[in-house]
Formats: structure tokens, C-alpha cells, sequence
């Protein structure tokens, strides 16, 4: 005779943990683990209902079916609860004079195209405001790092990054610099805007029936990779953009927020003469070398 | 000048949770409110790495995509990690005398079809052994029910429900009954088996994963509704059957198994002779009234 199982609202947590008792991966078994405690003690918690429970189960189908090549919808998700820039955290705890990182977000592209420093890398220009863009790249002593690679992407003036306008879109406001031995990266592209995550699909339900906007603030995407440094993926934020408080995806961070300031028509600083205003952005990045970080626990 | 968001691993769990507060629905911010809570816990707890993450991402999406008409992956992913016999169990107490509920699982159909008591509703017997069913639905003070609503369905002598075969196939082994003066519901099957859920997607890599099989132990699904009475949705276990002490959804309660005795050849119950030797289940179902369930908190 085997014996039966018997449990009640409070004893199945217990029951079910043990089923992960012979799981071969330990790591598994204890992300399993914390899982179903997680989501019982949150089931329990609000006494999930009968309704609430099917609710729940469609509109994870949905989330799942309306993800394609191009788009992801539990990203999407994952992002708006906060998770995104939760694990974001955890896994970049670097010494406190360390630029901040933050989400990568979803329109990376592989095939960033290389572009010579100094270039103009919108080539596309419509009617976004000029930017000179100057940035450093630098190890926590202050001192230049050589031959790191930084890719760079952005949206327009209306908030799309190139990819959104169709799968035969043109690459454009992106770009892979390589830092010579002055650690250097600078280039003139245009100010980019605010934006809304796309909210068409069962994220933007959800968000719409929390009482939330869709909305990220205006910024530049940065990724930083060099040998025996930690990576670095970070936007850098427009300080006059709306939404720097409420950011849909959590992204925002005080230390990366700059005035991307104005300026009047004239000799630009790479010698160009603009007959148009125009902005610029001059930041220090600073990496720690990987024999800095935290040890892991 | 708006303000800024700061947070870090801690913190920004808080600031989540404050996104919620213009929701105008109080129930959905409750339940949006404790869900961050708790995920944020599991990954806090876990340190859940870049890598788990995306793994989590690509293992959700192919749960949605997976499911169709005819399969629903999150229902099973909600099943094998306990989450469907916690709402189940939260959402159907009851007196301790009422007969205890389990999972509805996935093959009830609308199209019950009606039949008559006594009736053989295995319609294509395949090897099953014969069984005669003969059950009483009564209210907890032992009084016959009258008008009660009773379906019943499982799967035949392989494990798999007619549903199973095909759309065409045709519905058998299922049926709705009607209870008169006496409460009694009686009728001839057969023996249903153990099965596998399906385990040809991400739940059944799960499982594996794990270290779990995905059976269950082999079940009659009864559910009863009546006006006045709060509605039953539950198995009887064949005590015999494998896997009673590991059923992949957690669905066994001992107080839903049965012998299932065999008789050899001969008269049967209802008067019909048996050439062959046969099964009896015979139980009593007991309903709560509406009036004696226990008040929601």
C-alpha cells in the first residue's frame, strides 16, 4: 500500500516543494522552491478566486501568443512590475563611483553598424534637434580605457527607434565606436524623445486598468564592453523630458540625468559651423575592473 | 522641475507598489500589490541571474504559444505547481461533513450529453473491466438531493478521455444525469486507467527537469449542481491505481478513494448477468446548502 497524500490550503506549499526533492540541479531546486512559496503565500494572501484564477491564466496565454520576432510581451511585463531593473540590480552591484546601469530594453540590434568617430550617425535626419555627443570612457582612477567598444542607439524625434518603421527600415541613430588612447567617443546625431512602450496588447491592458501610462522619458542608450572591465549597459537621461518620474519600465536614475544643453548657432566643438541651435552631451563613464567588484556571496 | 526616481534592490519594490495607487479598482490593486511584493521576494531571494531571467522570458512565451483550442499549457503549469488545488481548496470550504472537492481538470465538455440512470455510458468499450456506478447525492443531514445535475467523465482503459482521439471523435464515457425522488445516480462503465498529462511542452520539461513524472492516478470526475447547494466539483480515486501518492497535480485527497471491489461473474446489481467479472463504486456525495457555508472573511 503506498500511503496518500492529504493537505490543506496551508500544508500543499510543503507538498509540492517536496516533489522538487530529486531535481538533479540544485540551483533549480531552489529557484523552484522559492517560486511556489512565492506565489502560494501571494495566492493565499488575496484568496485568489475561482474568476481571478481563469483571468489570470488568459491573460498569460495572450502575453504569450502575441510575442513574435518582434516584439516580447513578457518583457514587457517583466519591465512594468519592476523585475527588470530588480535583476538589473542584483546583478550589476559595482563599487559606488561606477556609472549606474539600467534595462538594456528590447531594440538593440546585432548588426550596429561601426561608424569612424566624429561621424553624424542619423542619417535619416527629420526633424530632431542637433546633438553633439562627447562622452568618456573611463576605469574608476579617472584614467582612459583603450580600444573599449560602446554601442549607441536612440530614437527620433517622435520616439521610434529605426526598427519600428518595418523590417526594411533603414539602421539609423545607432552605432559601434571603438575608444582610442584617449578613451574618447564622439559623434553628432539628434535629441531623442520620449516615448510609449508598445500598449497595444495585454501589458498596456494591464497597465490602463492599474491607472498607469505607457510613457518612458527621452534618453540614449549606451553598452560598454572592453576585456577585464565589467560591461556596462545605461541610458543617459534628457532632464527636460516629461516622465523622469514615472518612467513605465523603472529605468530612471538621478546620477544619469543630463541637461543635454542649447545652444545658440555658431562654431559647434568639432569646428562645424551650425546655423541651427543645437545640444550637446558631454558624460564620464567610469568601469570597474573586475578584479573591483563585490565578491559574490 | 519634477522629481526624480532613486531606488535600489530594496526599495524599488516599494515604488512598484506606488504605481498602483490611482488604480480605481481597490480588489485589482490589492492583488497587483501583494504579486509585486512576492515576485520581488523570489528574485530578491534567489538572486536571480541575467541568464535565469531570459530563461524565464523564453520559458513562459513558449507556454502561451503552445496552448490552442484544444490545450492550455498555463493551466497545467498552474496544476503541477500546486497553484489550482490552493484556489481550489481556498475557494470551496466547507463543513467538514461535505464531500471534499479537487481539480476540474481539462476534459469537461459543455457538450455533456444526457443520459438515462442505468444506462451504459461507454459507448465504444474498448479492454476496460465493466463497472456499475451506484451513488446517492444527499445534503449533509443524509437527505436524498432531488433535481441535482450530476455529470461524470474519465478516460478509458489506456488513460486517454475521448476528446483526446480527435476533433471528430466522438463523446463517450461522459454523461449528465438527472437525480430523482430517491437522489440515487446508477449507471454501467468502465474501469477508467492512470495517465500522463501532456507532457510534450514546457510543463512536461519542467517535470523533467525537476525530476517528477507527469501521471495521475486513475479517476472518475463527478460534478454536481443543484439550485440552493454549493456546486461539487470532484474525482473518486481507484485505490489500486499507481501513483496516488504522486499525482503530478496534487489532486488526491483520502478521503476521495474507493476500492472499486471486483466481483467474479454473475448477477449484477441492476439484475444484468455478468459473464465477465465486473467493477462496483458505490458513495455517498454530501452537499453543504448555501445557508451553511462558512461567511468570507
Amino acid at each position: 500500500m503506498s500511503s496518500q497524500r492529504e493537505f490543506d490550503e496551508f500544508s500543499i506549499t510543503e507538498e509540492v516543494i517536496n516533489t522538487f526533492r530529486n531535481c538533479g540541479n540544485p540551483r533549480l531546486q531552489q529557484v523552484m522552491t522559492v517560486l511556489v512559496q512565492k506565489l502560494h503565500e501571494a495566492v493565499r494572501e488575496v484568496e485568489l478566486t475561482q474568476a481571478e484564477w481563469e483571468f489570470a491564466i488568459g491573460f498569460l496565454t495572450r502575453t504569450g501568443q502575441i510575442c513574435d520576432e518582434r516584439r516580447q510581451e513578457f518583457i514587457l511585463l517583466s519591465d512594468t512590475l519592476g523585475i527588470s531593473m530588480l535583476v538589473d540590480a542584483i546583478n550589476n552591484r559595482a563599487p559606488a563611483e561606477s556609472t549606474q546601469s539600467t534595462v538594456q530594453g528590447p531594440f538593440h540590434v546585432q548588426a550596429t553598424p561601426p561608424a569612424e568617430l566624429g561621424a553624424n550617425i542619423d542619417t535619416l535626419p527629420g526633424g530632431g534637434e542637433p546633438m553633439w555627443v562627447d562622452v568618456n570612457i573611463l576605469d574608476l582612477e579617472g584614467r582612459p580605457i583603450v580600444g573599449a567598444e560602446v554601442d549607441v542607439w536612440h530614437s527620433d524625434e517622435n520616439g521610434f527607434y529605426d526598427v519600428q518603421y518595418g523590417a526594411d527600415a533603414e539602421l539609423t541613430r545607432r552605432a559601434r565606436f571603438v575608444t582610442g588612447g584617449d578613451g574618447r567617443v564622439y559623434f553628432w546625431s539628434s535629441l531623442p524623445a520620449k516615448y510609449p512602450i508598445p500598449d497595444d496588447g495585454p501589458v498596456g491592458q494591464m497597465l490602463e486598468a492599474v491607472g498607469r501610462h505607457p510613457f518612458r522619458p527621452a534618453h540614449l542608450h549606451f553598452w560598454v564592453r572592453v576585456a577585464g572591465y565589467k560591461p556596462l549597459v545605461t541610458h543617459i537621461f534628457v532632464r527636460e523630458s516629461d516622465y523622469l518620474d514615472s518612467d513605465a519600465v523603472f529605468g530612471v536614475k538621478d546620477s544619469l540625468i543630463d541637461d543635454f544643453p542649447r545652444h545658440a548657432p555658431g562654431t559647434a566643438p568639432d569646428g562645424r559651423v551650425m546655423e541651427t541651435p543645437y545640444r550637446t552631451l558631454n558624460w564620464d563613464f567610469r568601469l570597474p575592473r573586475l578584479d573591483q567588484l563585490p565578491k559574490a556571496a
